[in-house]
């Protein structure tokens, strides 16, 4: 008599058995990979706030055979060069339409849809999202954002939601474990 | 037998009502556009904490042909770069008396007091709620400033409120939408 | 056959009216005009964030009459020129001994202990406590200083808890006004 | 009839106890020291955040007699010049494996396993903890390290973890006294 109701909860787990596919990790920046604050220095330049505990699981992932990537209207140098030490060499920067190289990038790479997480918070990341088979975003994304995620992390951006995301993927592949010595930098 | 009662929750929606008259957003620096506070660096300057959510609405309101304005007390170099970046021209600080220069703001661009829009937090900004025909604030705003708020948003200084109010202008202005490729930076 | 029961809550109002006595307002600088927090820089500064709130509270202090004082175990030239911008003269740092030094200020300035108010967040503001007329500290102050504490601000260090008890004295003192032009710096 | 059951909460109590026989309290860097937050300059560098409260506690602790040490995978110059100014002169630096560390320094120094508190918030951690005799962490500690934890703190990295600890452990010892003068620095 009553067909089966799916409610956004009923629906989580079934969203996360499709991390099992991922290869390619991709995130915004900024609300993201930080709290979504600058700091104004006198000089001119904006400063950016960043989670060690997401700099570790940015580490494991690579170690462990996964494509992460960077995609950012922004710019920022030191930024740059932080996540090149934790082994992220693919820092797209500058980015207008973040649909467009995150397209270009899924056919270089000869990935599928279904294999590519991305994570963003606002709304250039929308553009993102109709290209990447799994979304993802923090806790305090904007509302369109949060409409259409296929996970919403219960941390903020710059809080630890790269690390819950990463954490997640790799625990359901097996791959969450300590035998490559990554060292919390 | 019993008169229309108007609490202030019931009268939020005919107070946003009012902001399709808007055509000028004007805000004060520390407090809304920040957090309130400065890091006293090293050698005397006063470094602070803007929100990258905020930018982006600024940037949207000014491609949509609304007028921003920021007005401050204080100075800073940086922060008035930041805000040109984003296409915010009308920078007013060293300011003395705010409802002054709102007042000489209006003259000059011919506008009725019901078309300017104020965002402020502490008592300086009481001199401009006395000029502009919306008065907003963040939710951490001191008494005084919150008492005479036509809207207090939920968010506090810093951390979206100029975004909120921007949204809401935007939304009901039918203005929100992303033809413009506005980057997040 | 019961006696009156006063608990913390009902002595709060007798407390305040205390203020109405005061005419030195004395404050740590750590964890009271601070969040308690260090940036620590590359070249081994230490970096400390101020609120601007409190510094409104603390400009009208002084041009209402009262005497702000500044006494603390650390040094910061960019502190202090934070201060005398805001028209407090009185720094005192590098102390050891803050009780000593609050009594000879007291000496020096013809004062009575109840005419002193110091606010301490610390197990070294004990030895001011026990010189000061009214002690308060801030929200998160350790357990040691809230015992003692005749007020203890619902806000915490660095997050208004200066301004807090600035206010309420020159409310109870009839000096809250603002025909004096302060500007937020 | 009924065995007698502990909870984790049950054993709190009984856990403190072992404060008594700590001679040496170890604590990882980022995610215990500080809030696990980097900031990331133009010039590279990476700016840590250190709690003042934790500092007292760290200098009560060396001249009650303790060892100290801080254990940590990253290295930062001024961060040891701001531990070594608070009197811990074991900074153990660019360990790629605690448990090593932790293990040499019991030896070289004649320690029992039980003597030896260890702090940690993630997973380069658990090797520290397979030699320490008293595992904490801060509340925000990833989940492996709180499944291990024999107490873990109220409070946060950065938030004033550091000095919960240290205050049980000199409590417990009756070492929390004053009577060397130490300022807050």
């Amino acid at each position: 008599m009553h067909g089966i109701v799916f409610n956004r909860l009923t629906l989580i787990p079934i969203m996360l058995d499709r991390l099992s596919n991922i290869s390619l990790l991709a995130f915004d920046l900024d609300g993201v990979l930080t709290n979504g604050k600058l700091l104004v220095m006198p000089d001119g330049d904006w400063v950016r706030q960043m989670d060690i505990k997401d700099g570790f699981a940015l580490q494991l992932a690579v170690k462990s055979g996964l494509e992460v990537a960077i995609i950012t209207g922004s710019q920022s140098a030191p930024v740059k060069e932080r996540m090149e030490k934790l082994g992220v060499h693919h820092f797209l920067d500058n980015v207008s339409d973040k649909g467009e190289v995150l397209e270009s990038f899924r056919m270089s790479h000869g990935l599928e849809r279904r294999q590519m997480l991305f994570m963003g918070d606002d709304i250039p990341d929308l553009l993102a999202f109709a290209v990447a088979g799994f979304k993802a975003c923090p806790s305090d994304a904007c509302w369109e954002i949060r409409q259409q995620a296929d996970y919403i992390s219960p941390l903020n951006g710059g809080e630890g939601c790269v690390r819950d995301v990463i954490e997640k993927t790799l625990k359901i592949q097996g791959k969450w474990n300590f035998i490559n010595q990554v060292r919390s930098i």
